[in-house]
């Protein structure tokens, strides 16, 4: 039997794993130097001991008043708040990202806040949507789906994505179900430490010992098994676009929803007169949000279009520099570099110059330099494919249009994306072509920006962080956003003529709503 | 090129079909006689055709004012009950359903008015869930998909669920996009005048031309190209198991949304205090329910559980006889009895035993015997996949638990369901068992009834026709009740900070909601 370090959270305990196949370390990306601490690779009797335990789980959580779900949620807050510290450090050895403002003044708060919000939709409970039609006698509201959710954490957001205390883990607790958490090999420790402050939370609210479970890592084909279980409810995935498809194949075959938010190039349209105006200011904005955090953003601009010419070779030239200034980042995994070559290699294969950067970091640790590659948008109409291979990093590619009317064409070219931002003057002269621009774009992306970078993505009510595929899986849903992203883990449930002793409070007679 | 007696409804026109493979002809069920018309079964031009139009078309629509669309489904639903006598007439001949009462007085009627509602839902608007967060100024709401919605009509209802006027039809325009129909080619007919009311309603309110297309069949490796089209925004199928996950198929791959209303045996029980209070009242309710439309509705009970012992032997001998004494009714499809057929030799081989029925109907025309099948709950557990295959039409099976605690387990063995319905007695002595199998039952199906037949679906906002798989694709969508069902159809698209003069009307501050 393989030893490791650390134990997995399954039913309510930290066990060791019944048949680990491998045991894996985390790295630090800083050094490149691997952790010391060991932890499992899990097989099939673990996923099948996390589903048979989350099945229970799940019609136990029914029985539960949504009261100690929130209580839960709010309690689980605190901790991490409590232990922000201790969580940062960890966090920043297995990532790279920085302790400030990064890890403890943006992103833990954004996490205990989305968590916070999460328990106080729990409590208020119009996200359940009860309808009554008295006359019929017929009833219906979103309920609990009966199985755990399955969800997959990515690399990129140590906290506020985590399997076991993001965005998908808030909201498919906030629906009632139970959570079988796979933790992001990148950073097991960080995940390990909010598993502990969560199972304790869940604990003490006496909570089902199943409500949340987590797993560290296991082997590619048994990600296919675990999400098309008769036992799984549904499944939400951030992460790469092959890893996404082949879930997805095996969930769709299954019907088992699945949500993903995979790879999107998050297109900007620089327009003619807004280049004019104040082209130097919108190339150094976009340059610094191409490379926050490592360019590991979700919603990092990939891809930015303007149109060519004498007016816009300062704004080319600035983001050059700014390129060739920026540090070179930490990334976060060990083959970051080694990917993001790749896509370079297909982009410039496809016709794509290299202006800034272009080669793995001199330093020790993960590192790419921050890269700015330019090509015509003749070309990019030819091989709109390729040159819309993303690199993530801090990578970005300038479509320089020959005219204005090749940029609707360019747009034209474009699959579906989480975001797409227009820049336009404020006199009103790009008007007709911002028209003509989203009328192309607005179908094929989930958030519309003017004048503004796309790489902040708030928690309020109105958020949409998805879109059409390949962006998502479906462009209905919202994984960041409550209580939108809360009704993805939920059935919607009629009772038709169901005595009133039997019915759900939320769909009783004297239910206010 | 193939000559055909009528033309396909193409981009606003009546058209021929550019490369028809082959004619086909309706039948008369009720003689067993084909119907003189000839329709076209178009190939790959049509299908391309068909969508390069609907993409126009859906760019189009959405600069036109919601008050538009509304005016359109309340013509075209006001043309259909103007023309009723004539609809049904040609329905009945090619259906072999009733003119009266159900063509003209419960599904005409019900078709209009689904088209009413889904007029009123599209004036009234707060399906789009229209959300604005002054402070960030991000603002959110469903809007349409930007692309044609492909809707498959089953063969049982042919106005209520026909792809050119019923429920998914309505909401796919109420949701602001264009339709490509295809009709069942079970009912060419019916289908190409309901168009025509469409089509001339769609042109008096100037709506693009495209808004409504229909083809009326095509070969089934079309159909998967015709889900899986880049133009392709979404696709609604209601009809068998097979077909539909052939289509699921296509769709998944191609990240198509794909809602699907697929076979549902809508299990019913009947618990032991309410047989011996009433068991013969609700034995003649049951067979009836089993044996409406020819047993040809989505929510046919096709499973009826009850304990064993001599409380149940009048319930079972009170249900033999209904079936035996039910008319042979006339079925929808040349194919309709080897296919009930087939599913009886899977039953029986499976260990169920004939009670009543089991044969072909003796009387010209396509028909099938009411048939009541018996099998052990013992047995039933066993062989729980093949016992629960359907037989779609007038056929039911009993399931005869040793005791009520095998209820419980027979429960645990369903497959996902449109409908469960209990029956228990009214002195509360069934309650126990009642809170014991709904527990089980209810994340199994979309609608639980008490004590009432499944067989109607009323179209009120609190309805859910739908259910997990393999019932329909996905948990939390409706295809009956409106706004609900609308939402299946639209995209959540957000506004971050895009300026005001740029912003969808219900989404400017000065929006009343």
């Amino acid at each position: 039997m393989i030893q490791t370090s650390h134990k997995i959270l399954l039913g309510g305990n930290w066990s060791a794993s019944s048949d680990a196949q491998a045991a894996f370390h985390a790295w630090n990306p800083a050094t490149g130097e691997s952790l010391p601490d060991s932890y499992p690779v899990s097989g099939t009797g673990d996923i099948n001991a996390s589903l048979a335990a989350g099945k229970t789980a799940a019609q136990e959580l029914e029985q539960i008043d949504p009261e100690v779900r929130a209580g839960f949620l709010d309690q689980y807050a605190q901790a991490i708040q409590d232990d922000a510290e201790r969580l940062a450090e960890t966090a920043s050895r297995e990532t790279g990202l920085p302790l400030r403002p990064r890890l403890l003044e943006v992103e833990i708060p954004r996490t205990v806040n989305q968590l916070r919000q999460a328990a106080h939709w729990t409590r208020e409970g119009s996200w359940q949507r009860a309808t009554i039609d008295t006359a019929s006698n017929i009833r219906s509201h979103l309920a609990p789906l009966g199985g755990p959710v399955i969800i997959f954490g990515p690399n990129n957001f140590p906290f506020a994505f985590n399997a076991v205390s993001g965005g998908d883990f808030a909201a498919a607790i906030a629906a009632g179900n139970p959570v079988i958490a796979k933790a992001h090999p990148a950073h097991p420790e960080t995940s390990r430490l909010l598993a502990k402050l969560a199972s304790d939370a869940s604990q003490e609210f006496g909570l089902p010992g199943a409500t949340v479970q987590m797993l560290y890592h296991f082997p590619n084909e048994l990600g296919m098994v675990l999400v098309s279980a008769t036992e799984t409810a549904a499944v939400a995935f951030t992460g790469s676009r092959p890893g996404g498809m082949r879930l997805k194949a095996a969930a769709d075959a299954a019907g088992v929803p699945i949500y993903l938010e995979l790879s999107s190039l998050n297109p900007v349209f620089v327009l003619p007169g807004s280049v004019r105006e104040r082209g130097s200011a919108i190339a150094s904005e976009l340059a610094g949000s191409c490379n926050l955090g490592g360019g590991q953003f979700c919603t990092k601009p990939g891809l930015i279009v303007l149109e060519g010419g004498a007016d816009s070779a300062g704004f080319i030239s600035t983001m050059r520099q700014s390129f060739a200034d920026a540090p070179e980042p930490v990334l976060l995994m060990a083959d970051s570099a080694s990917r993001i070559k790749e896509s370079l290699e297909v982009l410039t294969a496809a016709g794509a110059e290299i202006l800034a950067g272009g080669s793995p970091g001199t330093r020790a640790g993960f590192r790419f330099q921050p890269t700015l590659l330019k090509v015509s948008g003749t070309t990019f109409l030819k091989e709109a494919t390729a040159l819309q291979r993303e690199a993530f990093g801090p990578v970005a590619l300038l479509v320089v249009a020959d005219d204005e009317k090749q940029m609707p064409a360019i747009a034209s070219a474009m699959d579906g994306n989480l975001t797409a931002t227009v820049y336009s003057d404020s006199a009103g002269t790009d008007d007709n072509l911002y028209q003509e621009i989203t009328t192309i774009v607005r179908p094929r992306v989930g958030r519309l920006l003017n004048d503004k970078v796309p790489t902040g993505v708030a928690v309020v009510p109105s958020m949409q962080h998805g879109g059409p595929f390949p962006a998502t899986g479906h462009p209905g849903f919202t994984s960041v956003g409550l209580p939108a992203s809360i009704c993805r883990f939920a059935a919607l449930q009629c009772y038709d003529s169901v005595r009133p002793h039997r019915l759900p409070k939320a769909l009783a007679d004297a239910n206010p709503n």
